[in-house]
């Protein structure tokens, strides 16, 4: 992930929360006090997003430590202690939910991931992502794809050609289609074709499609349609459409290179996290609410 | 909703996704292509965000007419039209993407709201949400709590006082806590304080609470910890904690006012809807994306 | 105040004070010229905003220091030190005027709102501002007023109801207004009635209004006015309206509860600071404007 | 004023005000709900700002029309009808508080700077303002200077140059200071120098001095002063400090070309203007703030 | 291009240009005053950029029209009118130096590539662009690479794999550096390689690279690397470094599939064109810097 | 250079270069790997833009060292060292294309400036810029011309008056267009009018005109209109127009006080600058591009 963007984006998040200012916390604590915390994982699953705590922290004025017990990727049970914090009471109050929302968020993607992986359980198959991802968080979810073993689909519209019916019917035909992009697209980006039949993945094939992705079609029909397609030619398979985490199993063995599974971006639940303080509360001069 | 924001959210939302150019659209289409769509519901559900569409067409070039035929808040079934669309063939496919991710969540958060009250069945309780949402997204996904029936708590840190287990250690007592804020606190605002037993609801009582809630709380234990507030004074009762679909109907008639359930904004299942062309797509001169 | 928002805004406002550059610093000092300063107070007043030197010099490269004398809120008189500052002779000078400009509209406000409160001289009442402040400096404003010992109204239109004789005109009365806004409003919100005569109070009351307010009321008509309203409901009254500081005086002893001033946040002088230059100038090796 | 700053100015104004959304305006009132209204003068003055109502209501959805009965530099007295609006109800309602802060800045702006002149009665001398303006409205406030019939001084730090004592005294004598910015400045930038004594004024003349400023001088002082200057060398005169509305008179006939003031833009009351709804309001289906 | 990305851009650019206020348009004309002009190539050249004139206009108030006589690619020669435009006169002056500015930038790496194209006179041979653009303005002119008969390389560093000697050498090998990258990387990410030496070229064909290239090779150096690679396995080649105008003519026939030159879009000389006010000034009721 | 300015541009110019993550440098390296590296001329020319190097690391994270060979404005030749680094290598390789592009861009502009000034040979001319700058990016390169040994001409059309042809044709002659604009325009701003005939020349001294510019003129013609000037006036005397390097010297002893090149902005040859990786690379532990 690229810092500035993060960061950036973080500052974005937190002022949608902290707005014209966090009054339980400024009423209550001056910028004196200072407290201990941990964030804890509250049920098993994959973490993620650990880098951001103290992304966050570094927003604000003061000193602060986060000292990470867990990094990304890491497998975690109930109870596991994620992180452990030491900062002004108020930064640490007023990032928490932020904080949270996001790791939780990227952990349940990341957690997901791995389970479609695992229950998948075929090595020769690689589960990537799609645009199906929140507006505003696409770098985030991307990456919690990655942390939980999947690949990444092209990042949005700008980096890589997809032709589905309406571009190749508006064309006439996926050669003509593909002709037409080639014609004009630079050599670093791929071209995929969408596909449903034999004949149109014989007809990607024969126009130098990049990737062929099968829409839709069954473990069994896959099966049959990757033999269409000669390794020589170094084309990519995926097959998108229909794939839960209850029928991925059956994907076992079909030989495509790449599922792709909206569900891992847009279907995720948050992974319980839970910040607590821990240290005692040092108390200082009083609030900044009201100053006087 | 601001409309001021949602528009530059939307436009933020469209530069994320199409970044430096939408290159399969631009690569087929020209500036005169111009197609038909429509938006189809894929699920049951309660719909909602009709109104984004219009605003994301709008930040193109080109005229467009967008056909409502559900609003928001509608009941939909697997196959109802949500609207019919006219627009330059670009628009619409750089487009549909962020606004079907964005419908689909709001649309989800919506039909999950509703879900949760129907189960619920007591129109003495409402249902409302936390700031458990997705960075960026809280102002659509509060929205969509109002149009799925629930009602909003607090937006973020700076439009109520919440006093939780830290605040209330760091200032000695409840008492001693909610004095602290009322003395400096606007006559706007409202300061809710989280108990958990019967002595921390009767000392939030005589601090002059506006809102107790009962943190993690039995159904009965509930029971019993409203009768210690008196009518009289205008404080609102909530319950949070452990409200899940599958027990919430255990609530019902158990006299607190408000019920504040995380998972309405950030465990709801993003609701199937989709966009198909219909009309036939009108061939124009070509595309843009090299000019030539 | 957010520090997030604290720090943008003097950064949007240095940009619009230095622009392309500070042409007289940089065609006279050099990197390594550095001075040293004083903020002067030059007449009487309560001194507010002593923290924005410190987050303005720190948005520049190279050290400094900044020694406060004064906190927010001291009284303070001609001749005063509020702080004593090192720092390079270009960031000193170039943050100069906005720095001044800032802090003596701050402190302007914090003076002229401890001065109505001074001579209202009736502790069960309190002042509150409005959303009579200067675009895009709200959020230092309404930190100014509760500085000066004043309250703040609603931040905005999104934390609070206020119902005037246009909403109510339209929803047809009172009663029907409050409940129209009941009905749907969150809990964590108050809704505040405008009323101008007895039967409006009493119609507010019924409704369940949590704040009444008495528009343009003499001291002698709120009197009347608050004995219709029982202290059991919680609710809270305010006036508004012909509140001077020659007329303030008048309502002492009336019995309301706030007294809502828009002249303390737009009517306020801004208060005379100065910034002094008092240390030697260390000459370095010349300017950055040309470089040769 | 650019526009392109103006209405991105308004929109970051409004979005202050309204944040996640008016609450009020939209419980109670729907979509097509519409209304007509006035801007009135509740007092006399030179009426600045008008074209921002338009510009204001552009930036929402909806049609709507506004008749200007005055524009920026006329004379108002009470009463004055300055415009009339017809437009939906909640873009009205949400823009009325934007718009009238920042039109009774303005006219209170324009009163002050014609009254200040009109006392003065010398139209051999010029008014002009200071750079002590309220961050983030300067071009506002510039334009309501010259509006009231005011000179602009440099915009900001980087349209000109101002020699004043700490630059002096670093590059060691008036001369020197002139002759190293001089050296190295384009030819399109004044080049002003703060004078105390005739020596020095003779020494700034020497130096080649666009502008030259008489610091804290009384009006026999600069009648002295000015007499050192050639008037064929095109150097300009400027007066500055101490300049109050009850001194101003007594500089009349001081033969200097300008006089500048910080009060007119830090000091200047708002003008009272109001926005009364006059038209029936039309009731239509309904508040937009829960859809259902 | 994406509208969006543009129209932002553009007005970011105007705000660079026209700042607090156009001062010579807005003293000498009102907002009445229209005029007619043309846009007129002065020298030989393909035009490109013709679309900004309409988007910098519709970023201001008042109607205009904009008759485009060329479109993009077309050739011109000196006298040619590119578009004929009617306009307020202030907004046609404050626009006029950043539309000149920019398409004349873009105009002339459209010319310098077509020429590049032409001089090479090898249809089996494209010629691509690189990273070496202005920043802040990749956007545009990769686009007028495009427009000239150009191929885009990658955007920048999101869409593209690129492996230089310190990624190789920190790797260990080409098959190291490889094997490491499409172990993590999604499937529509191209790798390119860079090779100096047949060694190279063939470890990078067995590494799966996508593109090979080979720096700063002769065309006979590149007609005996080529040979290296089989066609069966679609990969591309592309030759770098040294590339110039006098020397690309003996590319010819070297057999490689893309040539990169970064000359064609840092070292573009910018097309001379020009603006002229053609028609009648329509004077109007004076200007509006002060409104007096 | 305004800092803030010069800091947030190369924030955004990172961000239009790395936007979602710069592929080859995260799938390589990870966040302990460092670098050494320098940056080296690769052809004679005047330097320009090395603190951007420094500016550019303390974007990111990570500790870095940047220790200056040069200083703006020193004259290098081919091989010559202008910054040793040592930095993380991921910051350097995502830093290194922006860094070089800038500086190359600003290190052309400041040779040409100086290959101009060195063949106009006459000390008595200054040179100076227009605003044919590549938009985004004239804050850079008008330093960059200073640096050269040029001068400024006004940044934009808000901080100085250029009357031209229709200006003046509108208000009916240069005296027209001049009192106009001096009726209204402060005291800090200068007016320059375009002439091309010696009666208009005359015009514009009789108007009051600080500067006027000879347009399109030739040494001898300009020989003959710096007569009709007189000195006493302070009146500054710019020719512009087909001034080039293969025709500037022709201008030698012509008289005048500044001559105004487009070119040296606009048609300057980047300077050929490199970043080397010199170090020996540290490996650690591994890519952040997939955390597992």
């Amino acid at each position: 992930m690229n810092e500035l963007l993060v960061k950036d984006a973080l500052k974005s998040f937190l002022k949608e929360d902290i707005g014209t200012g966090d009054l339980s916390a400024e009423l209550v604590f001056g910028d004196e006090d200072r407290s201990e915390g941990v964030f804890l994982a509250k049920e098993e699953g994959v973490i993620c997003g650990v880098g951001l705590i103290e992304k966050a922290y570094s927003l604000f004025e003061g000193e602060y430590s986060v000292t990470l017990c867990k990094k990304d990727g890491d497998a975690v049970k109930k109870g596991d202690i994620i992180a452990r914090v030491e900062a002004k009471t108020k930064t640490m109050l007023s990032c928490e939910r932020v904080v949270l929302n996001l790791m939780q968020l990227m952990s349940g993607i990341a957690t997901l991931t791995r389970k479609y992986k695992q229950t998948l359980d075929d090595d020769t198959i690689r589960l990537c992502d799609t645009r199906k991802t929140h507006p505003g968080l696409r770098v985030f979810e991307k990456y919690a794809v990655r942390v939980g073993g999947g690949y990444n689909h092209r990042m949005a519209l700008y980096d890589g050609v997809m032709l589905k019916d309406n571009h190749i019917a508006y064309a006439g035909s996926i050669e003509k289609a593909v002709a037409l992009v080639k014609e004009k697209l630079g050599h670093m980006v791929k071209t995929e074709v969408e596909t449903e039949t034999s004949e149109q993945v014989q007809e990607a094939v024969k126009a130098g499609a990049d990737v062929i992705m099968f829409d839709n079609r069954s473990p069994e029909e896959i099966k049959e349609l990757v033999k269409l397609i000669s390794k020589e030619k170094n084309i990519i398979t995926e097959a998108s459409g229909g794939i839960r985490l209850d029928t991925i199993a059956t994907f076992k063995g079909c030989g495509v290179d790449y599922l792709s599974v909206g569900e891992i971006t847009n279907g995720a639940k948050p992974l319980d996290i839970s910040f607590n303080s821990t240290g005692a509360l040092k108390p200082g001069s009083g609030g900044e609410y009201i100053a006087e």
